[in-house]
């Protein structure tokens, strides 16, 4: 697979040219963001069942915010707001630019509604395009630059879209499908290989041309010992070995941090697992299903995954063996075009299987600043930077990814204990 | 103003005419409700911006899961409902009949959609109407009584949703109105008068022949001193005075919880009042208008009402003083059908102007059992009965209470922390 | 059993000896304090194992602080503190003198230490001497007065004091003795009676000579139903009945509030009962023990005394009911000085059994002001008057009060789950 | 200045010379946390300030139930606890050994008294006696391992000790002094200067002959970037500079969950300052001093740590950058034996000054296992592997450690929120 990524304006074309591509591109991103919302009762865009979650109305808004603030405000001349108090509803953590309504409490706002969050929308849309048409030349650099950016940070919500509306239907005791799922292939599992290294000096982050985080730079040189990463992610069968070993129950498989978090929220297994006549179930996004073993297990923690790496006799992968392993042996394309929005059972084949799409995969690494890292000014710099503490990467995407944000480099990060998002295992060893 | 409740049958009828009559009132009742809910948007439906309030949507269910469970469920046979889960989503606090979602999260849920609540409502209301015309004589008396109850129920919800609606509205910053609220007539304040009463015993408590709860039996003897009551609610204006007087910075004008509740909270005035430009603003179910000095306080805190009470030197009624003095000389008929729905300055009258309508009357009695009062059987003894203990007695109704659904004997019962609803103070003192 | 209380001077004897008397009783009150932390090490007078309790050396320093404040400060010239800032560190509750060290920190303090605490005792004690030999004659009339009340306020503490001790040291898994009590006549369970009371108008509240708080007045007129009172307190035998019978598990038998309680707290018996090997044990200040059925059942919570009234179709006296039973027919003498410090088996004879000592007995009556009730100015008025919300009353005195400081009017508060005093459950009856 | 480690024995000496020494080092370290204790009021063994604070006693017991229950027990046969509740009372955090009393109640236990921990002391003391010169010679190996482990364990809470004594007696509004420490020499402030070191591979980690922690291992090779590191620690009056430039009141200088951090405690300066009069004072174990401006600044969190060096326009060092620089040109001596107790003005002179004592040192880099590191077996993995996530390493000592305790590979590690430690700033950059 390909892994391509939202692409900066190429220098070779004419600016008219890039002027309608970016205009394209931004369109198909922003009606991508309303397609997702399709599926959706008026009831669904305002609800958020946990802190970490957000309402879809609330997505929309904010990325359409993002627009506004850092594009049309700054170099639109004349632009005016639908609405100057949505400044304070829909900013989300960007201290820099202004007061923040606050982030537990953003389900608790029935307007604006949801017609008048797609009038803001347009609004901010028809405004867009005569920026990305008319603005003067020298402007044009600047617009083209910070519109990547607000595209490749509406995937990101589109992202957190599906996870968040997940999380809603799952918490929700009637147990709604989101929609009809695409029917994913029935499976056996394959067995798990390992891919061995050598260790050395290598070379990880971004370089090319296109888009990317600047989380994602500069590339820099890494050292990395002889170690093997395993083939495909961990299975739900293997996973149900580890519950039925007792594995939540014995506080020497587990960080510290990781077995208070076992006793104080009574976790039995993932999140969205729940057993049903002696069977484990699952929420899905297309409804309630049986847990499949061949399957990758989805919607773990941290502290989960390093439990079980433990219990299994192996650790996680550094971030830096894994993209090691990603450039030369990575395939995968369960992403979300494929229309399954729930990982799928590994291929069989060469390489590192399930490496693109599937699950995010927890690393051993937290998240840090690469060696040379500099955080931008401003409002820029509170995009990646502010977060480098008490957080670990996970690389790789996962089945609700939009295909055209992801890149070998890219960096995710959550907190330890969090396990809402599309995440899972990958198994890796010394040697 | 004469006050009267939703009856019960009288036996001179004939029991086809009962039935009818009956069945008319109950379209009426539940009409009221939804009619209630014509001003709102489907996104106003499902929020909660607070633990005592409940989503607009929950109540139309909850109103409705009361007739399917306590009549339908036991009465009628061959009932099938809708959906079990209903049972868990919309029991409130019934601990006998089954388990509860969680009242914190009712706002949580997007699924049943507005629509779906409908429908319940529309296959309960068809349920109901064959009960009503065909069930079997001997069952019918059993139908009436709990049907009574269940209509008056569904008008204590209806109070419920215009105070949780304006508390919805009021906590969003774009601060949007319910609905166009009928225009107050201007007037200035009025003197307050005392009206006196010597002290003797009296008796409290209803007798009569349609329906009370059972909170305000058994009618029983009192012995009172001798008092004397305000002959009409507290002002805006006067409460003021109290802000500007160091009111909410004097430890000791408060009770000791009272105190400990403006230390955490913050308390400067009243819920919904905001200062604006060196002026008190108030939200309305109207929306935001400038705070009328001559119109009666409300939305304040029982601690708030007996600080004022000290501040002025005098005390809060109680409920048998109230009761005594409202059966010779209330009079009020701002409630719900004025459609103010807010608080009106007071008339210009012999009497206790404001005893009925405009604002819940704080008294100084704890609510507790009457001398004789036994608790019902099984979840109808869990209506009033297992609420008297830490609330305060509340009488005399508000702007937003159904008119048939009031009485003299009336108790409504609060904690004494709570101001969502629409509550004020009238002062008494001791002769 | 006669109920004396600290009496304030009559009026027949000269000044001089007043002064004397009352310097006697001084050291009498102050050197009871002292005498009870007798069998403390110095560690225990320093933790505190709940918000509500207090350390001993606590209430040691603060009973000083309260002589130091209202009499050394205003009425001895020239009077100088050890510590100016010991009145932050043992200032209660009193917000009308300055600000307080916060309550649930009173542990956290090892400075000053119990040697210092006691030298902060003598130096006090010695201007105390000053102060009531040698104030001049217009000034002795308030020493007296406020002097009682300290004295009062001390024997408040020393109860505490021992019921803050259990508490500690029940806390501590090592479940460490107090001392070596007084063991207690074996006695078995003689039948519980119903003493039957007439309806009709009655007096209660305090109107004699000596000392009482100010909540016991103005003594006035109370109306009364027909009712009947037990002759016995519960026992443990018929408490566990209660709880056999699922009293704990079963949601209609209690309030509201109570019932969350139960689900928050996972109470299964009495504070201080725990199951070793099939039988209940429990703390008690000589350590632990069995669990005697005959013996009244102690340390519940209102909650708990009304759900077992509930259970058994009975209900709790209120407290006008109590106190006309108790002041012709009450007797009881199970106070501090038996040296039992624990509830013993109710004696076999005529009367109501118990009315004093042995457990503080909750009444049905939230606690409020009796009519005509004035707070006092100033700190005097936070005594008692500020905590007239939320709580419930008890009548009767316990095990652990000094029999010098209960009278048959006395009206003690604790809020309805609070259950670390010694506690108990008389029922009563409508007739 | 020669930094060494608690040695475990060197193979030349006779097995007898062996016992010998390791009894003498044994005594010594277990007096020196006795001798520690010396200045404290009975009172102040026993009080828990902070959930991350222990009480004196609780380590000094702590301590000895280490070596009962990793030695005595397993290896000295017929050995007899004075108390098996002890187990249970002093068991820190090893969950593979037994239950333990919550970690924010070690503050609510009175009993055992400071005298009983003593006693239990010296019952360890006398069967560890045994243990070393008695044991037979197969099982004496496994006695020295161990012991020098207990050792080095008992040496890290002696450092803890005074931490936390600080922290109690600084939350003491008497602000207690714990004793009249040394004076510091007066010296004026040096400029910083900065090392440069050119980038390359190098290697970190120990491998030498004596004792060390299981997390300084494996040596392995790094890989570094060209760099400059500050020749000395940030001084408090830099840190005034930050302050006084909004510091605490600018989000854009500080990590996400660093601003949320100071928006919830209201931070404005260091732990232990406080303004007087227009000058800043601070807390010290000889009690309160004004803040020296040539001072180190201490007791600052990871976030004021990266903020300020954000603000500086640098970054804080990465740990093998620093101990690169610290293994050529590290120097310092201000450890616990100088008597200073508090960090003292660097001195003139080349190196890195202060690398050594003084301050532990915020490093940039999670506590994250070395390659190659394996959490050991049973109770052994819990001491360092499992905290291997959410905390940040600190380098260097500082001036309440015990000078035989450090090393150059040591990894000290707490969370990033904390700052009652002894915890300092030392800038680094980029070439």
């Amino acid at each position: 697979m390909r892994i391509s990524s939202v692409e900066a304006p190429p220098l070779q074309r004419t600016e008219a040219e890039d002027r309608e591509r970016v205009l394209t591109e931004y369109y198909a991103v922003r009606q991508d963001s309303e397609r997702l919302c399709e599926p959706l009762a008026i009831e669904d865009y305002g609800i958020q069942t946990a802190t970490e979650v957000s309402p879809p109305k609330w997505h929309l808004a904010h990325t359409t915010w993002f627009f506004e603030t850092f594009l049309l405000q700054p170099l639109l001349p004349d632009y005016r707001e639908v609405e100057p108090r949505y400044a304070y509803l829909f900013n989300s953590y960007y201290d820099t630019v202004g007061a923040q309504w606050p982030r537990p409490e953003r389900g608790l706002l029935s307007r604006p509604t949801v017609e008048e969050v797609y009038r803001y929308r347009s609004h901010v849309d028809r405004a867009m395009e005569e920026l990305i048409t008319r603005s003067a030349p020298p402007v044009w650099e600047e617009v083209a630059r910070r519109l990547t950016l607000g595209l490749n940070h509406e995937q990101q919500h589109q992202e957190l879209m599906l996870t968040d509306i997940k999380h809603n239907f799952g918490y929700n005791p009637l147990r709604p499908a989101y929609r009809q799922t695409k029917e994913r292939p029935d499976a056996a599992s394959v067995l798990s290989d390992w891919l061995e290294f050598a260790g050395g000096e290598d070379r990880i982050g971004f370089d090319g041309d296109g888009f990317c985080f600047d989380n994602e730079t500069p590339r820099h040189r890494v050292l990395l010992e002889p170690h093997r990463i395993a083939s495909r992610l961990v299975t739900n069968g293997e996973y149900m070995a580890f519950i039925e070993d007792g594995g939540y129950r014995r506080p020497e498989l587990w960080l510290s941090d990781g077995w208070a978090t076992v006793q104080r929220t009574g976790w039995t297994g993932p999140l969205y697992w729940e057993p049903r006549g002696g069977e484990w179930w699952q929420m899905t996004l297309g409804g309630m299903e049986p847990v499949d073993v061949s399957e990758p297990v989805c919607h773990v923690s941290y502290y989960e995954a390093d439990a079980f790496a433990r219990w299994a006799g192996r650790r996680l992968p550094r971030e830096a063996e894994w993209e090691r392993a990603a450039s030369g042996f990575g395939t995968g394309s369960n992403l979300r075009e494929t229309g399954f929005l729930h990982p799928a059972t590994a291929a069989n084949g060469d390489g590192m299987q399930q490496a693109f799409g599937d699950c995010w995969e927890w690393t051993a690494s937290p998240y840090t600043a690469y060696p040379g890292y500099r955080r931008g000014e401003g409002a820029f710099g509170e995009y990646n930077g502010k977060f480098m503490c008490n957080q670990m990467v996970l690389r790789g995407g996962s089945c609700v990814t939009p295909p055209s944000h992801l890149r070998l480099t890219y960096r995710n990060f959550f907190y330890p204990w969090e396990r809402w998002q599309f995440t899972g295992i990958r198994l890796a060893d010394d040697e």
